[in-house]
């Protein structure tokens, strides 16, 4: 347990995905205090039609548990909002972060929402919003794998591709906030169609959805398949981490499929390479969890297709942080605000 | 005639590319006050081992190249070395800018020459060195397409693709200075295979080459074809201009191909959209001046599967420097260097 003191530096650290919102309480040290998680309240068409009607705007119930969340951090911590410097806000959705509003988000009910001015107004401190995936490779680059590194790519792969981009030792953000979307970037003109509309996209072809289904179509054919039982022989709860225990076990048909994915892989990171010439290439999400064999097959495929300096250069390494990567990025990020290192 | 005054701020500007050497001089008000191209000397290997043998470092007679016309300059333009501020070099390889180090070019023989070193001891005076593609691009953003734009993606397509990339109003060079080699960003991992070793590498699918072979391939079928007709009959001369003449007289054979590598070059700047969300891409080289075609279907699939902010922000124009954008970028990166704009 950290010990609370009174006179310590404290910032707020907020994550809001479309799944969970994670509050944290961060000290001088970068140490995580204390830390909340609830489920982002999802709400039907009907429950919005009623809100509008009571005239509040989309996705003011999302601010309202961030905020409930920050209050409740500071009982159990038991400090008020006169010890803290600031709040640092992560959002999954476009955002842009002079303004401090969220453009949209493909899983959250935000649409031009100034989230920043709602925060700040209701506790009177500075607020810093920005998006989740920016937020997140932010925090690896302070406090986890990222350190020491000045030009780095990071790629979350899960059940879609994000990426965070560090240039010169800052989050590259594009000319209006929505840069780095690396998961949309096409591998295979003519493959699958992409959840936003493109085919071949680096998404289609390696996310979450895109491993179940190569496995459950090679299923299909030996129902006897060792990846079914290892997924409790159903069909639907086939993921990355079921192919993972097939594979480890020796089965060829989970290894093939693995492979195939690990190439995709591969061959976006050495565009990424290539394009970027980083130090580093920090993977995170559920491959960097349960994907060795996929990290391997790619590190084969960087070498094999990304030009010499590049390649040898470029280390290939897994998200240190996790889940906390975003609410320690976004208190980084305030902070760094606070004390006046960041213009 | 721009008039010499004797008390101008001169800086000289010099490209050295595979095939040819340009030098400038330009004065306080970025105007080319005289300029002068030779073709870059080539040397077989038994010259290469003569030189050797002199114990000449390999490179070293481009590099007399372009000090004889820097002098040559001096002398048209009637000024002396003290007349000059600086001299900003840009090279076709790959540069290590902060030591003024060539470590490899894939046209010309340098091979870790140290460049910048071999000007500035000749002449006494500072010398900034750094790869033609990003003075290429630094050119275009101070004086040409890019001027007022703060992220912007240029690419040269010709025999090859180059890139050059403008992050937040400077030259993104990465981590080694290997970055921006957009070229080889794969669209098609079954694609076919490219100088660089990958497989379907923008490169690949959309330069000089890519083109001449899919046109040689469609005639091969239909020898009466207009395309080679515009090539004065002759299948080693066909290229994006005889293409784009037949397209204009509205063979079908023609805009076919060039709907086919329109396609290509507007998946890869989709690509480049979704990754760098530019207010800008610049496109120079051969493309850009006989390729309106090209550019126009590139343009519509940029619509179709960019992401939709990113997609609606861009603008696709033509680099407006010429051959003049690589010796323009270069004296403007000396002036910064030396006024001390630049870290």
């Amino acid at each position: 347990m950290i010990k609370i003191m009174p006179d310590d530096n404290f910032v707020i650290g907020v994550d809001i995905g479309g799944t969970k919102t994670a509050v944290a309480l961060i000290n001088k040290k970068n140490d995580v205090v204390c830390e909340l998680i609830e489920p982002t309240p999802k709400i039907g068409p009907s429950e919005l039609c009623a809100h509008r009607q009571m005239g509040l705007q989309d996705g003011e119930h999302v601010a309202k548990l961030a905020i409930s969340l920050i209050e409740k951090i500071f009982n159990v911590a038991q400090i008020a909002v006169k010890d803290i410097g600031g709040i640092g806000v992560g959002v999954a959705g476009t955002v842009n972060f002079k303004s401090g509003t969220v453009i949209f988000s493909p899983n959250l009910p935000f649409r031009n929402f100034c989230l920043k001015s709602t925060i700040s107004e209701y506790f009177k401190v500075p607020v810093f919003l920005d998006n989740d995936a920016n937020v997140a490779a932010w925090g690896e680059k302070c406090s986890g794998a990222g350190r020491g590194a000045s030009q780095i790519v990071c790629v979350t792969i899960g059940t879609g591709i994000g990426g965070g981009l560090i240039i010169n030792n800052e989050i590259y953000r594009g000319s209006i906030g929505c840069a780095a979307e690396i998961g949309h970037m096409v591998i295979d003109k003519n493959g699958p169609r992409c959840a936003c509309g493109n085919y071949g996209c680096f998404e289609a072809m390696a996310a979450g959805p895109a491993i179940a289904r190569k496995a459950r179509k090679a299923i299909a054919e030996r129902p006897n398949a060792l990846i079914l039982k290892m997924a409790g022989g159903e069909m639907d709860k086939i993921n990355g981490e079921s192919l993972a225990l097939a594979a480890m076990e020796g089965d060829e048909l989970a290894v093939g499929i693995l492979r195939e994915i690990g190439e995709n892989v591969g061959v976006a990171f050495a565009n990424l390479v290539n394009i970027f010439n980083p130090e580093l290439i920090i993977v995170g999400g559920g491959v960097a969890e349960t994907g060795d064999l996929i990290l391997e097959f790619a590190e084969d495929v960087v070498k094999n297709r990304a030009i010499k300096p590049n390649s040898e250069i470029v280390k290939i390494v897994k998200a240190q942080l996790g889940n906390r990567a975003g609410f320690m990025g976004a208190a980084a990020l305030i902070r760094e605000e606070i004390e006046g290192h960041h213009d």
